[in-house]
Parts: structure tokens; C-alpha cells; sequence
């Protein structure tokens, strides 16, 4: 089922009835079995406990195998049905698109009027308030504002929009002293409604959208938000409106980011730890990386990594950090005011929960019924209630699959640390110069580029999975099915997305041992050591890496090739079925063309990326300040992409009513407040930052950082290496080493607890964890001071709505008034209720120049 | 402004108007000026700004002193203005009570139902449907609960309620289908609506209420919620069903908490800490505890304190901590799904906050300009717009005079802690046994006692500041009065209350210093340190006697005292004004009997207490497992003395419609995370739990407590003394000491780094901030994840819900078809829309004797 797309030219065929008066509001499409037709999608047999399928598999099987005698009937009482309602139908067997019937649909004004009165469906009657904006000075501000971002807007007429909006009621055909808005924009409303298509200006609307909004070269504008809504509906046009929010808060913190990584490189060279690394003069001798294969090496080796490692690790990274958990919570909040205005403008403040349950009525059953239209009646007729037993080994198979997926996601992860580990030591034994200097790079980059792909790879094989999982779970409710995919969903793809960042993050060089006493893993495979100045370096590679690469490829690849791809497939398909009568395709009719589009598959899976990658700029910002930008730079082509794949590349999906984003605003604020305890732990254990700052105030002679290297280096005699760890080539340096140096903290050999956990890795441990709750919690209380502090319905937006109330109430008095005098004047009274009832559909029958979008 | 209180018998005068058919719904009051009576209670002129004046101070003082004619001027013109909305008014100025003149309303049945359809109140219509309880099962279960708890319940007749519900539906008059039912039903809602009270039943409710609810004797059973609501409004009746709900889930927690508090009893005598503590064979001479008066002295002798704190301080209290966090939770998600079924029960459903703006309306003129009616005219005519300048002066003295306060409130903490410390110098002084042994239980108890007298005395006085500092600041509407009010006086009793036990908890002892180097303050005043066991025993004494004394003072004076000498001071005062012309009592009107009750001030008091209250029970639970038992033990007495206030000593409160509790929630919730951190903060740094823990698992040789009092103990050698502060009786335990313990972890004066904090103590402290981390973050995921576990709707309500619009919908669709039909019989269609109008008010004439309240 789809509506109708628009068109400007009157001279297509298929726009309306063959009466050429009713027009054509939806066509639902279905299987027909030829006699001689060969059935190519032939399917095996589903089982009857499989009520509702996720629409994409849906849309594209239309096809059951049930006898075409039971789906004629079905298909016939369904219909039916529809005309009960009031709905007036007509079919096209006889289409040129063979196998396939249309059911065209006219919803006429009456069953539309009788659909807005009964949701109480505001509508805007001819009464029109002056939208006052605050005092004179907020009013200039926001005039000289308006003004400067003037070639920011898109070229959508809203003027009038802006200075007086009309009063909005909920709709009834009894009160006619409302006087309801004549034209366009109730029809309109109530289209969106009930989900049909408005062909008069629609075709206008389209042209618009293209133009201003489906176009890179408007890429630093507004979105038209108010023409996305009118041709998409209230919960597309909310995406796209979170979309933009997002992309436009994402400014200031990539300005931000990119400032404190100019700070950093700034500062590099007045940094004293990589000073002390890189000076040859600190002869400082480290023990070996590796078993055998490796041996001693000079800290002045690392000298690169820790000067690069300065860049994302220094003070001004814990600044970003506060700033970034801050900036997500002003994200939320400004994001619920918009909303809230958005809410106010598209008349939905009184449009509650209640009347969303309500809503789906008739639309859902239509949708539910069309598209699978025999499981569905198969299910409601024989009223099958599915006890707990039943459902027990769905919900078993969940939990084990989920479980499952889990493990092979850190099973993969481990994997990929054995590769690091392997690939390292074959290196070291190269005999290549190059090979030896440039080991680190390549491992790591190696590393990241091989998770990168597995991510991918498992990303689609998860979506999959988690849909058979909750098909398997047979859920009651669209709504229901909904959450528990996008639950299993999110969970799956976010352990896959993030495993391998928090295992560089936390457990990287953590488990380490210490030189006589490693950690081995699998035999004998030691556990990798971060580099000296800590993991943070390799974490933002892998973040990089990540973040660039699962964008390019999915942007890429996914979002545009594919459904080329598919679309390319599908037309070949109807070609080539087609081929004993080609049709040209200028011939067929609109609802024909339309059919060949891709289906519309639901907001899910770009909400999905888009809160992936709000993670990855969230949580872990503290090691790679850049993910903002990077962040921004994508988001800025994913809006058009996504703009122009809504606007040709898919069948115009039906429009739905929504007042906030749902699941996701909570997904976002969970992942929001994550945010601050990761944060917390990776400046506390992955940087250098505690350490550093402990040194200064507790250890350091002169209060600077002098000597810090040193002291992180803990003592180790050579003479007590386990036998057969020791190096293969212990003079490789070309002198004899008795004690090396390794990163911990740990007493010296010549102490009396040797090589235990010396008193300052207690302190430093403290500390690290005092700045964990500090951070942590003073984090939080801002947070929620600045959620306090900002309302969550805009001032003005407030005031409006204060006058809009104020004015009910004068009009209500008024009526009140007017019907006394008209009680004394009884016959007057008579005709009232009857007349709007009878009013003819005049609106509808406006000639299409006359209509416009604003 | 009060509305009428209730009567059984006919014979009381003044329930009617002078023509004995229409009732006195409300009564005005206001002060007349007779000549030749004396003015009493003059009052000096208040300045314009102050439109709005306190409850209680406003209800005191009907009396200003503008000119009489001014204010004769202003109440004819508030009249007329009554008059005009359709009220119907008599005045009776001859009193019996001199100087007071009454102003008797009665509103008509067209001003109800006008109200109540503009107000959109839903009201319940002849249509009933079955409530259905879920599956035959959970039915039984229900059943058999319903009938074990039967004699818990009140004697109220509710019967009707538990199988079928009206539906109910928006009023509207034009709405003849929905035939609203009959009876009192919607009287009575419309009137609790407009605030009016309803005679007929009332006297009955009242009577009810007398006995199920305002009695001692009934103390184990629920309250009578459906009947409180019915007399008192919405907004009473959600916090006597909050209070309710907080009571009842306080009994777990007794439970619990005695539970805990009997292991910790039973296990007292295995206690191995505090066995080597009074074991005589472990002869520790502990350093002195003050300079020069104090001597060394045996470890044994702290025997008694080191048993009882095992009371508190055992590993059930950090059980009991976890379970007190999930606790609140649970008990915030009761309340809400409890919220939500009497906002079904109550058909507040539909009441969303924009009716909440609507409503006060009408009720909110008439309160604001009858009680206070020259000032507020006065703004309001004046049109008087504060500016931000006008308003600067007032926050900024607000801004000072609550810091002023905080710091007084730690100024008298710090003299309690001086006044600890200079008399326990002077008990050592003392030469008498007794004195001397008892030191420590004296010192504690009566500094307990002396913070408590001033937290009362403190409490009264920054009640009237912050009544003060909201009033000079002039908020524009009622609600924002309130919560600024609630705001400031929430802070201001907070930081009274918590200062001390904070200071207990997490200051005191850790700014001693060590021997030799100790810390002072205000001259030579040394910082007193804690018993050995911690400092959770003196915490826990501070909690029970602030508990215990607050709640019993405060009832009793406050709650119960001082209504009482109020009252009969009124009395007096009206005795002695008509000296005179002496009147029985008896022969009193009604509206003048209720004159003479005290005013009903609000609920926030009522509220704050129990605010305070819940911080008590959740915020130090870690140190008192009792509290939650001692704060059932109140609230049961609680209950039914607010109910014998309420029903008898107060006058009439005017009913307001409330969906919620508003901003008590908000700050319930706030209490409950800020319990989390503060807890895992009590156990982490008060009690002895993680040291006990650290040494058992890192120092202990054989993985028990043995050792452990010597561990935590550390070595000072005598002649480090300061010179000046050595005992001055160094041979008081009868032998020469060279080497004294103290309380801390710092090396042995045998080290090369002496009396520095030791290895051991770094690793406690990173053991303790650790445990703070995993604690606070562990609970608030389990807060978190039982908050999205439990649904805030109860699935029996929704159900209902769901099935109430299916209804809805089924009955809109029938009439839809009806109005078919009857378009083409036009007759009967026109006398529809005015029969409402017309109905004659025939349900008010009921007599009284058929009148029911159930």
C-alpha cells in the first residue's frame, strides 16, 4: 500500500477515477494469478502464528501461496469493509504491469470530516491572533538575527507564518461558530491525517522540496521543516527536524574539538614528558616488548608516538570532555523546545497519548490488512491468543541468539588482539630496517582496518538477525515490534560497534604483568603493552578509523549504491516479465511507475546510524576531540542524501502522526549520561592526565613536570627474566643491559618487597579514582542544573499558547451569549447542526493553479 | 473565603438563603467598620507592591486599613463582577459576630454546568461497563487478597465501584447521546470543580470520615481515599493517598531494617574486632585524647563502644544500603502507578496542564481578590509591571539573606563542636569516677540534644524567612508563590537538619591531625577524634534523637499544642469583643461557627515534614538501620492527626483539582539519588566496612579479622610530643609509657619516612573511592533498570483505558448513524441542542435523607 506520488502535469494518466472527477488517494496493490503466468516468487508456506512481518520483507512479498480462491475471498470481504467505512474503491486488473492489481481509493469529504472531528483533530479556523515575540528589544534581536541568517533559509514562502498564525480547535462539524478554515488547509490536515495523499498543491510541494531541500547545493541551509511535514507527515518531518538540531549543535563542538587539537599541537613542543622522551641525552634502556624475539630498546625509540600522543592527550582534553557531557544535555534540551515548537506550530499540543492510541484505527488496519492481508485475517479470524508457554521458546531463543552474538562479537575482538600480538612479534623478527621502524603503525593501523570490516560485516548480520528474532517473538502491536527490534537492534550493534573501542580504552596494557611474571594468554601469547604514553594514541586511531570508515563505506555503498542497485533489479525484473508486450514506460500509468520504486522500510535504520554515531562522539570524545567534525562533515551530506533518496528513489511513505521521536529520545539520554562515566574513566585510566597532575603536586622537586618520565618507570633486574624469556639478542643495543626499565609502578629490585605495587601506584590509583566520582558527579549536577534551568517549553511558545487560551475563552463566552438570544429565537437554532453536515466538498474541486505550499 | 462546612441536622441556621431554597455554597468574610467599636487589630499600611499575601497571614488578617469607603467602593464592584458570571449573592452584615460581614453564594445549576463544559471536566454518563481484573487467575488472587485484607479496609461502601465504572466523557450540554446520569454523581464533581461543597451528602462524608478515618482506633486500616477526595478535592486527597502510600511502603522497611538491626544484636558476640578490643590480654595504651588534661589510656576501655557500634556498622547495613536505594525507587514508581489509577478512578485523565491553566480561573479570582481584596485590586487596576531593576533588590536580599542563614546554621555547628570539646576537657578534668567514665555518653547526648533544640527552634524561624524573602519578591502567579516559596523553604530546613549529621558523618575525626602534629582551631581548641569503632555510633545517636525528638516535639507542640491555644485564644477574642451582647454558641450561624476555626494554611508544611522525614530515612540509612521504623511508628500517628485537623479543627479548605503531587516528586526523586552517593559515601569513609574488607583480603595471614585493631593502629613515639602538650599525668594507667597507638595508617616512628600515610592507607583509600564508584553506579542502574521494569501505567488500567475508548468509539459511530437518520427526519433534530440548557436543576432538590456517599 502506498499513496499516491505527485505530479505537476494534469496529463498523466491514472490520477483519477474513470469518472475523471473522484481523484485517486491510495492504491493498494496485490498478487493476481494469471492462468498461464509463470509464479516466479513462489514462497514456501509461512506457519499462521506470523501476524505481521517488518515492512520491508512485507512490501516486497505480495505473494503468499494460500489458494486464489481464499485470497479473492478475503481480499473481497476486506474490501468490503473499506466501504462501510465510507471509502469509495475501484479496480485495475487489467494493469500493464502484468500479475499485479490496483485497488484505487477515494476517501470522499465527508468520511474525511467525520475522521477529524472524531480524533479531535485540531484544525485552524478562520480566527488569526498577531504572534507577538517578546519585548521590543528580544522582537529587534530577533529581527537583526532573522535577518543576517536570511540566505540560511530555505526559499519556502512562511511570512505569514510568522506574524499571525490562525486559532486551531479541535474540529467539529457542530460548531460553527469556530468558522472553520475554508481551502486547502484543513483538507490538508485532515489528508495527513488519515494518511492520504493531496494532489493539488503535492505536485507543487514536491517540486519545492527538490529544489530547496533534495540538493547538496543547498547544503548549508535550513531544512524547509514545515514542506517535509506537509508531504511526508508529522514523524518523517520530526526526523529530519532532529536531524538538522543535531547537525547544527554538532557546530560548535567540532569548533571546539578542532580548537583543543590546534591547542595540542600548539603545545607539543613546550610538552616536558615528550621533551624527556625525545632527548637522547635521558639514556634511558626499557625492557623488551616480547619474548625472545624482541629486545631491550631505547626510550627515545617511542619519541614519535609520545609526541603524537600529545595531541589528544592534554589538559585541555578533560576541558572538552566536561564541555561535550554539557553539550549533550543542552543537545536534549534544546532539541525538547524545538520540538515543543514544533509541536505548537503543527497543532499538535493537544493531540496526547490518548488519541494516539485511537489514531491507528482505521489507518493501521488498512496497512495491516493490505499488506499481509491472509496471515493477518488468518489471525484475527481464528483468534489465536498466544499464552506464555507459547511464546516461552521465542523469548528462549532470544536470550540464547542475543547471548550468543554477544560472544562471537568478543570472541572476534580477541581475535584481532591475537593478530596484534602475532603480527607484532613476526615483525620484530624481520630483518628489514623499515619493517622494524615502522612496526607499531602498521599494527595498529592493520588492527583498526580489520575491525572496521568486521563491524560492517557483522552490522548487516545483526539488523537480520535481530528482525527473524522478533519475528520468532511474535509481538501484539505494530508499536510493540517496533521497540523490542529497535531494543534488539541497538543492543547488538552497539556491543559490535563499541567492543573493540572499550577494550583499547580500559583493558589494553592493564593486564599486562610485569617483566619476570607476564600475563600469558592462549598458551603463550603475552599480553600486548600500551605504548609509553599511554593507549590513548591507539584508541583514537581505532576511533578514527571507525568513525570515517563506517560512514564512507555505509554512506556509500549502502545508501546510495544499493538501492540503485535494487531499483536497476526491479525495473529489469517488470521488463523482462513484460517482455512478450513491452510497454513504454511513458505510457504507464502513475500508480504503475510508482510500484517500481523502492518501499519505504521505516526511520529506523537512519536513527540507528545516527545515535551509533552520537555514541561515538559522546562517549569517548575524551581521546579523539576531532569526532564532532568528523561527525558534522557526515552529517551535513547524510541530510540531502537522505533528502533525495525520500524524495525519488523511494514510494512516498504513509504519512504518520507523531509528537516526539519516542524510543530514541530515551536511547540518546542513556547514552548521554554513559557518556559521563565513560568520560570519567578514560581521562582517569587511559590518559596520562592523573599521573601527571600527582606527579606535580606530591612527587615533583620543583613543581613542573621534570623527571616524570622517570618516575613512571619502574626497575628491573635482567638477571630475574623467567627462564627462556629472556631476549634472543641481549646486546642488540651494543652494550650490556643489567636493569631495564618498564611502565608501572612498582618497587625496586633493591627494596624489600621488590617488585610489588609501590606506595605511589596506591596514591596515584586514589587519585584516579577520586577524579572519577568528582567528575562523575559534578558532571551530573550541571547537567541537571542546565535541564533545571533551560524550560522545556519555549517562553514564547508559552505566551502563545496563553493567548491562544485567553481567546477560546472569549469566543467560548461569546457563543455562550449567542446562544441565549438564540434560544429565544428558536428557529433559528434549527438548521446549525445540520448544515455543516451538509456542506458540499467545495474546497476539493479548487483548480490546481490556485494552490500553493506555504 | 471558606466554603461551608458540613451538617447533618436541618435545625443548623444559615444553610440557607433568606428564602430558604437556594443553599450557601461559599461565604466571604470581610471586616466592617462599625462605629464606636474598637479597632483592634490595626495594622500599619503595606506598600502597593504586595499583591499577594501568605495563606496564613492573609486569612489572619481581614483587616487593612484603607479607607471604609475605598473598600466598600471595591467590594461592590467585586460583587457585581460576581453577579455578572451568574452567582447569586446575600449579604448579612448583622451578625452576631461584630465587625465581620458575611457574603453568602449560591451558584445555580446553569453556572455548573457552563463551568464544567467550558472547564472540558469529564463526567461519568448513564452508560456503565464491566471492569474486568485480567485473567480468571489474578482475578482470584485479587479476590483472595481482597478478602484476607478485608478488615483493613474502611467501612465505606465502594462496592458499586470495583465491578463497573460510568464511562465517562467530556461534559457538554449539546451531547444529549451521552445521557449524563442523574443524581449526585455530577453535582458533585462539578462542584468539587468550581469549589463549591454540596450539602446533601456532605454531612454524611463528614460523619464518615469522622469515624473511618480521623481516629486512633482505626489506625492499622487504608484510608477512605474516594471520600477525602469527595469532601476535601483532588489535591488533599493525593496527599493523604501519598502519605498513604509512604506509610504503608515504610513497613518493608521496618521491617527490614529491624531485621538488620537484630543480626547485627545477634552476631555482636563474634564480632572479632570488637572482641580484641575488649579482650584485657591486648594491653594497647592508646595516645591521649586531648592535650595536657587528657592521660594515655587502655584501648579495653573503649570495650562498650566498640560492641554497640557493631550494632550498626556490620556487613547487613551495606546489604540494607542497596536495599534502601531500591527501596526509593520502588516506593516513587508505587506512587506513580497509584497516581495513575486514581487519576482513572478520579477521571482526571483527560485533565492535562492545559486545563490545569484554564481552571484556576474563576476559583482563582474569587480567592485572590476576596482574601486579599484592596491589594490585589489595587495591582491589578494599576496595571503595575515589575521590571527586572524593580525585582533586583529583592533576589539579591534573598540571594544574601539565604547565605546568611546557611553560614549561621554552620556557625551554631561549629559552637556545638566547640562546646564538645571544651566540656570533655573539662569532664577529664573532673576527679569524680562516675563523671570520668561516662565521658563519652554524656558529651554525645547532650550535644545531640542541644543541635536538636536548636534544629526546632531554627526550623520556626527560617519558615518565616523564607515567607519573608518570597514575599519581597512579588511572583506574578499563585504557583510560582508556591514554588518558591517550597523552593527556599526546602533548602533553608534542609542544610538546618543535615548539617550536623553531615558534619558527624563525613568531617569529624578526619581533621585531627596525628600526635605531635595535631590540628587546632580557634586558638587551642584541638579537633576531636572518633571512637575507635568510627564515627558511625555517634552519627547513629545524633539520627535517633534528631528523629525522635523533631517528630515528637513537633507533633505534639506544634501540630497539636498550638492549633489548640490558637483556637481558644480565638474564642476569647470573640467572647470578649461581643462582651456585651453575650451569644450562645449554640445559636451561632453555621458560616459564624466556621469563623472561628483556625484557617486552613496549605499543605506544604504538612509535605515538608514528611520531606525531611523521607531524607532522614534514606540519606543515612547506611548508619541507622532503625530509622525507617521509627518513622512508621510516626506517620501512623501522623495520619489521623492531620485527618482530626482537617475534619475538625481547621475550616473548610477551599477543593482544588490536582492530577499530581507537582514539585514534592520532583524533589522525592532528587532525595532519592543524592541517598545513593551519600550512603555509598557513609559506608565507604564512616564505617569500618572497607578497611575490614582490605585487610582481610590483602594484610591478613590467615584470611580472618585477627590483627585487625593492631593494623589499624599506628605507633607514636612520646617524645615527639609538642613541648606543652604531653599529659600532665603521664603515669595515670600506673606504668611509664615510651610508645603510644593512635588511630591511623602512618609509618612507625622506625621509618625513614615516620608518621607519613603509609602504603596501607593509599591502598584503603583507593579500596574505599572504589567501592563508592561500583556502589553509586551499580545502584543507579538498578534504580534504573526497575524504573523502565515497572510499567507507569498498571496494565489493569490501561486496559481500561483502552476499553473506555473502544466504547467511545462504539457510541460516537452510533450516533453518527442516529444523526443520518435523523437528517432526513429534521423535527426531531431541532429541540436537541437547547433541552440541556433548559433542564431544570431537579437533581439539587433531592432529600437529604436519600443521599449516599459511597
Amino acid at each position: 500500500m502506498f499513496p499516491m506520488k505527485d505530479l505537476c502535469s494534469d496529463k498523466v494518466l491514472g490520477l483519477y477515477f474513470s469518472d475523471g472527477k473522484r481523484r485517486v488517494d491510495y492504491v493498494l496493490t496485490y498478487h493476481i494469478q494469471k492462468s498461464g503466468s509463470t509464479r516466479r516468487h513462489k514462497r514456501s508456506s509461512r506457519a499462521p502464528l506470523q501476524p505481521k512481518e517488518d515492512p520491508e520483507v512485507a512490501a516486497q512479498e505480495h505473494q503468499t501461496d494460500y489458494h486464489e480462491d481464499d485470497k479473492r475471498f478475503k481480499r473481497d470481504e476486506f474490501e468490503e469493509n473499506l466501504q462501510k467505512t465510507g471509502l469509495e474503491l475501484e479496480k485495475d486488473e487489467g494493469s500493464t504491469i502484468p500479475g499485479v492489481g490496483f485497488l484505487k481509493i477515494h476517501a470522499p469529504w465527508n468520511v474525511l470530516c467525520r475522521e477529524a472531528e472524531f480524533m479531535k483533530l485540531k484544525m485552524p479556523t478562520k480566527k488569526v491572533y498577531e504572534v507577538k515575540q517578546g519585548s521590543s528589544v528580544v522582537e529587534k534581536i530577533r529581527m537583526f538575527i532573522h535577518k543576517v541568517t536570511a540566505p540560511l533559509h530555505p526559499k519556502v514562502d512562511t511570512s505569514r507564518a510568522q506574524c499571525q498564525k490562525p486559532l486551531s480547535h479541535p474540529f467539529s462539524r457542530e460548531k460553527q461558530h469556530l468558522e472553520w478554515m475554508d481551502g486547502w488547509m484543513d483538507i490538508n490536515n485532515i489528508y495527513i491525517f488519515v494518511a492520504c495523499d493531496i494532489f493539488i498543491e503535492s505536485c507543487f510541494c514536491s517540486q519545492l522540496l527538490y529544489e530547496q531541500w533534495a540538493s547538496y547545493s543547498v547544503f548549508y541551509k535550513y531544512q524547509p521543516i514545515g514542506l517535509i511535514r506537509k508531504y511526508f507527515g508529522e514523524k518523517i518531518g520530526l526526523y529530519f527536524a532532529w536531524l538538522g538540531v543535531y547537525t547544527q549543535m554538532l557546530i560548535p563542538a567540532a569548533i571546539i574539538g578542532v580548537i583543543v587539537f590546534l591547542y595540542g599541537c600548539a603545545t607539543v613542543d613546550d610538552n616536558i614528558p615528550s621533551m624527556e622522551i625525545c632527548d637522547p641525552r635521558n639514556n634511558i634502556t626499557m625492557c623488551p616488548l616480547c619474548d625472545q624475539a624482541c629486545s631491550y630498546w631505547k626510550l627515545v625509540t617511542a619519541c614519535g608516538t609520545a609526541r603524537a600522543s600529545h595531541l589528544f592527550d592534554n589538559a585541555a582534553t578533560v576541558f572538552f570532555s566536561v564541555f561535550m557531557a554539557l553539550w549533550a544535555v543542552l543537545f536534549m534540551e534544546h532539541w525538547k523546545r524545538r520540538q515543543m515548537r514544533l509541536n505548537y506550530v503543527w497543532d499538535l499540543t493537544g493531540f496526547g497519548e490518548e488519541e494516539e492510541v485511537l489514531m491507528p484505527s482505521i489507518v493501521c488496519v488498512c496497512v495491516c490488512v493490505c499488506v499481509c492481508v491472509c496471515v493477518c485475517v488468518c489471525v484475527c479470524d481464528e483468534k489465536v491468543k498466544l499464552t506464555c508457554t507459547d511464546r516461552l521458546p521465542a523469548y528462549l531463543t532470544t536470550v540464547v541468539m542475543m547471548g550468543f552474538m554477544i560472544i562471537v562479537t568478543f570472541v572476534i575482538v580477541f581475535g584481532v588482539i591475537l593478530y596484534r600480538i602475532s603480527i607484532r612479534a613476526a615483525l620484530h623478527m624481520s630483518s628489514h630496517p623499515v619493517v622494524r621502524y615502522n612496526i607499531r603503525a602498521t599494527v595498529k593501523t592493520t588492527a583498526a582496518i580489520i575491525n572496521l570490516i568486521i563491524i560492517i560485516i557483522l552490522d548487516e548480520i545483526y539488523g537480520a538477525i535481530a528482525r527473524w528474532l522478533t519475528r520468532l517473538e511474535v509481538p501484539k502491536t505494530d508499536k510493540s515490534f517496533e521497540e523490542r527490534l529497535i531494543f534488539k537492534t541497538f543492543i547488538l550493534k552497539f556491543v559490535n560497534a563499541f567492543t573493540p573501542i572499550v577494550y583499547l580504552a580500559f583493558f589494553r596494557g592493564r593486564l599486562v604483568g610485569r617483566p619476570g611474571n607476564y600475563l600469558y594468554v592462549v598458551g603463550s601469547y603475552r599480553m600486548e603493552e600500551c605504548a609509553h604514553a599511554g593507549c590513548l594514541m591507539e584508541l583514537c586511531i581505532q576511533l578514527c578509523i571507525t568513525m570515517l570508515g563506517k560512514q564512507l563505506i555505509q554512506n556509500n555503498l549502502f545508501e546510495i549504491g544499493l538501492p540503485k542497485l535494487k531499483k536497476m533489479l526491479r525495473r529489469r525484473k517488470s521488463e523482462m516479465v513484460s517482455i512478450q508486450e513491452p510497454v513504454p514506460h511513458k505510457t504507464l500509468k502513475r500508480y504503475e511507475k510508482d510500484q517500481l520504486l523502492g518501499p519505504f522500510v521505516g526511520l529506523n535504520p537512519e536513527y540507528m546510524e545516527m545515535i551509533i554515531q552520537f555514541g561515538m562522539v559522546t562517549l569517548f570524545v575524551a581521546s579523539f576531540p576531532l569526532a564532532p567534525l568528523f561527525a558534522l562533515l557526515n552529517n551535513i551530506i547524510e541530510i540531502r542524501l537522505d533528502a533525495k533518496k525520500f524524495v525519488t528513489e523511494l514510494r512516498r511513505p504513509i504519512a504518520a502522526k507523531a509528537k516526539d521521536i519516542g524510543i530514541w529520545y530515551n536511547l540518546l539520554r542513556g547514552l548521554s549520561k554513559v557518556a559521563v562515566i565513560v568520560n570519567a574513566f578514560v581521562i582517569a585510566f587511559t590518559s596520562d592526565f592523573i599521573p601527571r597532575l600527582v606527579y606535580q603536586y606530591m612527587y615533583s622537586p620543583d613543581g613542573t613536570l621534570h623527571g616524570f618520565v622517570n618516575h613512571t618507570l619502574s626497575y628491573f633486574n635482567v638477571t630475574d627474566f623467567d627462564p627462556g624469556t629472556e631476549p634472543l639478542q641481549p646486546m642488540h643495543l651494543g652494550y650490556k643491559v643489567s636493569v631495564c626499565r618498564y611502565k608501572d609502578y612498582r618497587d625496586p629490585p633493591w627494596s624489600s618487597t621488590k617488585y610489588e605495587l609501590s606506595k605511589e601506584f596506591w596514591a596515584i590509583l586514589a587519585a584516579r579514582l577520586a577524579f572519577v566520582i568528582v567528575f562523575q558527579n559534578v558532571v551530573m549536577l550541571m547537567s541537571d542544573f542546565v535541564d533545571w534551568l533551560i524550560p522545556d517549553i519555549p517562553k514564547d511558545i508559552s505566551l502563545q499558547i496563553h493567548k491562544e487560551k485567553i481567546l477560546m475563552v472569549e469566543l467560548f463566552m461569546k457563543e455562550e451569549q449567542g446562544k441565549r438570544f438564540a434560544a429565544r429565537d428558536n428557529q433559528d437554532n434549527c438548521t446549525v447542526p445540520l448544515s455543516a453536515n451538509q456542506r458540499p466538498p467545495q474546497p476539493r474541486s479548487r483548480p490546481v493553479s490556485q494552490a500553493n505550499c506555504s
